[in-house]
């Protein structure tokens, strides 16, 4: 290219756009056919009631080209329970009625009754669905999206990525308990609260193996089921493979990691960090703030010198992934710059893609395990067979244990090296119209333990916003706009609340179309002395520019100098560290009312979120379809 | 009023009615408000989500006056779940679209929403009422309806009724299991079936006591929970009491006891039987048709001889109810000629008033106790307690048994024998304008497990039959009318079906408003030979005459001759023994659609029902609140 004169060389990218508009232009619609059901399924060998799709947790996965349409008509078979189904990391341009958040986007879908989804899936990557009604999501109803780039005509697809493998698998990591959905629900809203107790599995691809020796009723868990057969990623030796790894928790935090070749059968991963030594770096961002926080553990996080960070076309040629090492190429749909992990630290809500070289012994198989972290882990370890010979047979090792629970350092800078790919970077507009800076608590009201942001706890509202707002039925929610930030000078974030009482709200925060609205989530201690959780934040029908994270109090004088304006990655989820901070940056230009909110399902259904609206007067005419409750039901009230 | 002449006697009558009519005048509007909502209850001391109403199961029992308006507002606070409430024996003349039957008079309530039922009732009795989604009953939610007598002015209210009583108890039967109602009906819905298994336990007033060293899961069952406390019937010796006796469970026939005074501590009820044996009869009524059919036990029917009958105003002279025996005196809100019986059988959806002389050794306490009958019992006596002393201590002695479950005939001679009242009969029409002649039988669709009708099963459409008919949106349900009969002639009720195979409708069967319809409901064999079930078919919006019952096949050209048109009792609610028949006659004048199925929630789930509609075209225009599902959504489809 740099051979030829400028005039032929816009020429010729003029072609290629040509070329790929057109592609465009050919753009598939990709036609589904859903029946939600309840079925008893085995996904950990014990048998429980379901929530599937066609018969299966999790559902069918979507896969798509860059550009096409994607329609999934649901059809509601679940006996006498509503649904709605959300398109998790989909930003629904266009078709903001399609976003299956109940409450929030439409009405729920009446057993019997038939909704079709469609929307166009503009950005490849890899993304999930789930159920976005009450807790339903828990019952087992999500799947994997997977959307891949329009390449050029008669070029592969993966030309158009800064990075190339040979085959991909998919990675669906989930947490799971023998309990019913409404038994969570109902707990979390007596008076006391009733905790239902951390996961009884960690699934990957929807099967675990829970002890049955321990399971609760007898009879109920068959270890030899078919359903929890352990999963097997089969792999040829020499070959590059990209893992899309997305997980769907309703609370857990999970560390997935591929059990290291080199590591001597019944040895721990201090052998791995032993013989890895020569690569451990501690690597200090510029835009990490540790505040005054003591931290639990100082261990260094494993990553290569940052010297080893490439652009794509160098990674293409590099080949020496030790040890089923992952380089991190993706995260919520978005190219990164690499970087090589031992093991990832997933949230819920958040997708990666990983690429791992199969270069290990070839002789026997390896495990690729799950481990809860941020909590203090009462779940075994998920599991899976990374198979080199085809084989099923499990390895006679030890699954990695992962990381220690409380490292929260460790997982800290695994989000601050989480940056945009250079060939990829979107710089983010300078400075926000509008910044909203949401004290994350936990509360009481009425006695009920509830989670608030900035004194307020959210509740859906009856009539959903965006109809609601398009029909002018304005007295279906709080009109008085939540409030934009708290009294942080005050504020120890390292106490229980002085104040542990909050009030609930439906009301929204409505954004001017078009501006740039910072919020930055502040964590702070919960009820208990000595305890924060990690908050994963989704946002709907945008990404975000995660610019900054720290440790402490948020100060908006000091803090926001820091921030990453230069490669900052985009995503539509993003942690919220025990104790911390984290600034992110959004365009209001999707019209559309879109919730924002902790994705831990307990906690959201415990009050945890916020809606923006923004453009409502360009939203197209809403579809019927999606109506039919609240105000626009027959008339019940 | 024998000594008066007639003008003055006229007169005097005049005066009455206008008296009473005054009364009525005086009506009030009986206001509830209740909040439906999931909580952890332990009705049998093991923990367990249940449908509760104001926090309670079973709810709260509705004590209105002949005339009275009674107004439910119902607020939906299940989380996800949907909603309808059905007013069991309430004929709701002029608001069909209050009956609550989701499907076939309304929408479902949503969660979130508000729907006020509001209804007349017209007729003193003792009634229920219960979900009517799904299966959702079978989670908790139901209750008590007492309509009093609207006594003349100045008089108390009893003395308008036939029989005198001192004062009153609620029993409300019910059958409970462990498993949610979800996990009941997908396991019927499945293939091959599966079945929950028999009841955990029988509640009485929503108590029971499940063994807690059987628990299936440790740590649910609490022996000490006050939720569980065995309930207590406290009684003035010498008085007498009037039972209103309610059944609603999902699946048992019962059979309900008072301990006999006069056996020993630890004896077994044959002693009972051997001091009564003065008292034993059998009752040859001429309506009782015994075919072919082997009796698997000739027992013989505990009563009074026939000449022991007589009207209320003998009744309220007599004292000698002895061993806490039963007076029969009401059934379904109708007074029944009195009978007098050790102990009641009871098929879900029936009520029965009983009136007992509080006469024993007032020194000690005695059991209630609940039976299944029927189906070979594998669930536990539920129990309460009748405390003369009013200490809640327990008997001493073992509760009743009960009758042998396969004592078919025991039980066909009570319904034989449920008559309706000298002074109050209602002749029925001598003649009837159509006969629909049920076969119920067992079958197979497509490897699902299904009851049918002639052949068809059942099947709920998803615009509700009122709405439909009403907006004219005839293509929301098959129009072709479900058969009127079936080859009566060739068929072996007492074999498995020749074709296990049947069909699925959602047609209706339209009646001429103010035609007389005979409906002969046969029972026959199920798919397993040797096994036929009792089945009690329950009528929304009318009371029907029990014209007849037999065993074997009912043949048209015999049976209707030995009808009886003399006194037939009105029921709503009445039950097909196995193998047998039972003729019903009803008047179609009220306009409205309704239900009419068996009362065990798995059979009506499973198909075995049908809908009438009658005088459409007179149903006022329909309250825009029971609307918003199927055709009448924003357009889930």
């Amino acid at each position: 290219m740099a051979l030829l004169p400028g005039a032929a060389r816009r020429l010729l990218c003029s072609l290629f756009l040509c070329l790929w508009l057109s592609t465009l232009a050919r753009a598939a619609t990709r036609r589904y056919e859903w029946e939600v059901s309840y079925q008893f399924k085995s996904p950990d060998c014990v048998r429980k009631l379901s929530a599937t799709i066609n018969g299966q947790t999790p559902g069918p996965t979507i896969r798509a080209t860059q550009g096409d349409t994607v329609e999934v008509k649901v059809r509601n078979s679940l006996l006498t329970e509503n649904l709605a189904i959300h398109w998790h990391g989909i930003r629904q341009i266009g078709t903001p009625w399609a976003d299956g958040t109940e409450g929030v986007t439409q009405c729920p879908i009446l057993p019997g009754d038939t909704l079709t989804y469609a929307f166009v899936v503009d950005r490849p990557g890899t993304y999930m669905y789930h159920a976005h009604y009450g807790m339903q999501r828990s019952a087992g109803l999500y799947g994997v999206v997977v959307v891949v780039v329009a390449a050029a005509p008669g070029a592969k697809a993966d030309d158009a990525e800064p990075f190339a493998y040979d085959d991909e698998h998919h990675v669906l990591l989930n947490d799971w308990w023998h309990n019913s959905t409404y038994e969570l629900a109902v707990g979390l809203a007596s008076v006391p609260m009733v905790w239902v107790g951390e996961p009884h599995s960690l699934l990957i691809n929807g099967r675990g193996r829970f002890n049955c020796s321990a399971a609760a009723v007898p009879g109920t868990c068959n270890a030899t089921s078919p359903e929890c057969d352990t999963p097997v990623f089969a792999v040829v030796p020499g070959q590059t493979y990209r893992f899309r790894i997305a997980s769907v928790t309703s609370l857990s935090a999970l560390n997935f990691e591929i059990e290291d070749g080199r590591r001597r059968s019944g040895g721990h991963t201090t052998t791995r960090r032993a013989t890895s030594a020569g690569l451990l770096v501690f690597l200090p961002f510029p835009h990490v703030h540790l505040g005054c926080w003591t931290l639990p553990t100082q261990r260094k996080w494993l990553s290569r010198p940052k010297s080893s960070y490439f652009a794509g076309s160098f990674l293409k040629s590099m080949v020496v992934l030790l040890g089923h090492e992952m380089t991190v190429v993706e995260a919520d749909g978005h190219y990164v710059k690499p970087f090589v992990v031992k093991n990832i630290n997933i949230y819920s809500g958040e997708t990666y893609s990983v690429l791992i070289k199969a270069d290990q012994d070839p002789n026997r198989n390896y495990w690729l395990a799950s481990n809860v972290v941020s909590r203090q882990p009462a779940t075994p370890t998920g599991t899976a067979i990374l198979s080199y010979s085809g084989d099923r047979a499990p390895p006679s090792t030890t699954p990695p244990t992962g990381p220690a629970w409380n490292d929260t350092m460790y997982r800290f800078q695994q989000s601050v090296a989480t940056v945009a790919h250079p060939a990829y970077v979107e710089p983010p507009p300078p400075r926000a119209d509008r910044t909203i800076l949401l004290l994350n608590t936990q509360n009481k009201i009425d006695a009920h333990t509830k989670w608030a942001l900035n004194g307020v706890s959210f509740t859906l509202p009856h009539t959903p916003y965006l109809v609601a707002m398009k029909r002018g039925l304005l007295d279906t929610f709080d009109q008085r706009p939540p409030p934009e930030t708290y009294a942080y000078q005050g504020y120890d974030v390292y106490a229980p609340p002085q104040n542990p009482n909050a009030t609930t709200s439906d009301g929204l925060y409505r954004l001017r179309f078009g501006s740039v609205v910072d919020v930055v989530l502040q964590n702070a201690n919960m009820l208990a002395p000595n305890k924060s959780e990690t908050h994963p934040w989704h946002l709907h029908g945008h990404d975000f520019w995660v610019l900054g994270y720290g440790i402490g109090r948020f100060d908006p004088a000091v803090h926001p100098a820091s921030y990453n304006l230069k490669d900052p990655v985009l995503k539509n989820t993003v942690a919220v560290h025990p104790y911390g901070w984290t600034a992110l940056r959004f365009k209001a230009d999707n019209p559309g009312v879109w919730a924002f909110h902790c994705h831990i399902e307990a906690h959201f259904f415990m009050g945890m979120g916020i809606v923006f609206e923004e453009g409502i007067q360009r939203v197209a005419s809403l579809p019927p379809e999606i109506m039919g409750c609240g105000e626009t039901n027959g008339g019940h009230r």
